[in-house]
């Protein structure tokens, strides 16, 4: 019954997740033994000023 | 001081997160012997490209 | 596909366990329309010493 | 590689958000010895109508 | 900076995370464009007891 | 009512959680206005072998 959860930036396409969502459950399937059905994966998306690395939010990096 | 974070799709609405919170709350004091001040309880809710179950987006199902 | 963490303190007991899981599967259920085999209940148990609130740790209230 | 996640209302402004990235990040170098750029904050912002604490929703309090 | 946190149950290998982390992080770099350095992969791993589908324990389930 | 939630390998000591958690708590009254009591600070501690960065767990660095 893995549970999967992404924290990223916003901004990937529908399409973009949907690969994401294939590879990483044919991962928990092929590699931990997990029952397809089981494998749940969420996508929790943030906005660059609700993200910092090193103590400098992504909105600022790059300026 | 427990916190209950519940990860869903969007399209709840307020009332049904109130009963929500309050069934989860009361379960928590009376089974678990936790302080009512101290029960927290946080929705977050993800649209239907952003869920998967099974490899596929919850967007895709039905298709 | 809902999913519920739920992060506690150690000490409850798989019966105390068994009977949120139970309850919070129902108020699911009941109050959000979800299915109840897509309901995935899970506890993150954690240490006194891993725990605040009001910026003290939970090892140290009371003393 | 220490990461926070923090949970909380929506209506905070990017300044203050700025500001908990880099003290919260000082805090986990100087005493948790992180390095610096392993260091992430993500902030997980919630409306007052999906978090309640005491079985009450944030958007029903003061009424 | 994806973060990808995975709640199961206890029981895998190192070698199964090991593969696990390769390849969702190969995935998260291949598919949404993230730097490899960037991706963190955490394991939460939880007891049988401590983890519930349709309402029952894992613990309980086949009994 | 701000939940901060950090993922961290094991190995820090319960002084050093009590600091942590002192500090964090401490900006998020001063930088959000939190109120001191509802601030929840939880540590959630992994092994080396269930943390990996860079897809390479923190077990196999440095070998």
């Amino acid at each position: 019954m893995p549970l999967v959860q992404i924290t990223m930036l916003t901004g990937r396409t529908a399409d973009q997740k949907r690969k994401l969502a294939q590879r990483i459950t044919d991962a928990m399937i092929e590699e931990a033994g997990a029952r397809r059905e089981a494998v749940v994966v969420a996508f929790h998306e943030v906005a660059s000023e609700s993200y910092a690395s090193g103590g400098v939010l992504m909105a600022d990096k790059g300026k």
